[in-house]
């Protein structure tokens, strides 16, 4: 009786708590699943210098692929994140620049960057020393 | 020859670009696709308020199975974000909470929401006015 009791205070306990509270929105939700998205985050912040050609993306965020690239490439001109531009020739120059909405994104970037270095670069930094390979 | 002292050229602005900037650190990238992985930051967001049992989660983060919730939230655990508390019984009262690490990504996931209300809420608004389903 008196578990039964306890848990029915828990459940009432429980529908307050989540009453309280602000549930995930699904805007948010799809913001962190966009720039988390492999690769993504990593262009997009490289790319809030200014604009760069797709050989410079490459050198800057190493170890992606020339297909990978071009495939996130198109996915944030989709989404409006990116917007690509071919300048006159010769030679024909191609840029790749932010757009208002993905330059939007450097403040959440940059707090980001911020965290990693305050919490992974430290973690990573004595993985090594200790000759573990960091795990994600 | 134009064209090859164009393509020089190319290259020497291009090696100048790269060397002005910074690269993509291996921390930050980390960082993106530790919270951008599926839920996981929508299961962080909604513990930044304070510390919630698994079935308040599950409420705030709808569509997210049991089995999945229970995946992250170990994954969360073993990286340092979450931690899990047993509260003394009966009946024993199982609660997670965010780390001072977790707690860290506050001010980065607050602005990630400020984005998405500005540019993702009002594009889904206008796609559902339209009939057409958002596409991430």
């Amino acid at each position: 009786m008196l578990v039964m009791a306890s848990e029915g205070q828990a459940i009432v306990e429980e529908e307050s708590v989540v009453a309280r509270r602000e549930g995930c929105c699904s805007a948010y939700h799809r913001a962190v699943e966009l720039i988390g998205k492999r690769w993504t985050g990593a262009i997009v912040f490289v790319l809030l210098d200014g604009p760069l050609r797709f050989s410079e993306v490459k050198v800057l965020v190493p170890d992606l692929s020339d297909r990978l690239l071009s495939e996130r490439m198109k996915e944030l001109e989709g989404r409006g994140l990116v917007a690509r531009r071919v300048g006159e020739g010769p030679p024909v120059r191609v840029t790749y620049e932010l757009t208002p909405m993905g330059i939007g994104l450097q403040p959440a970037l940059a707090e980001l960057g911020s965290w990693a270095r305050h919490w992974l670069a430290a973690d990573e930094e004595r993985r090594r020393r200790h000759g573990t390979v960091p795990t994600l």
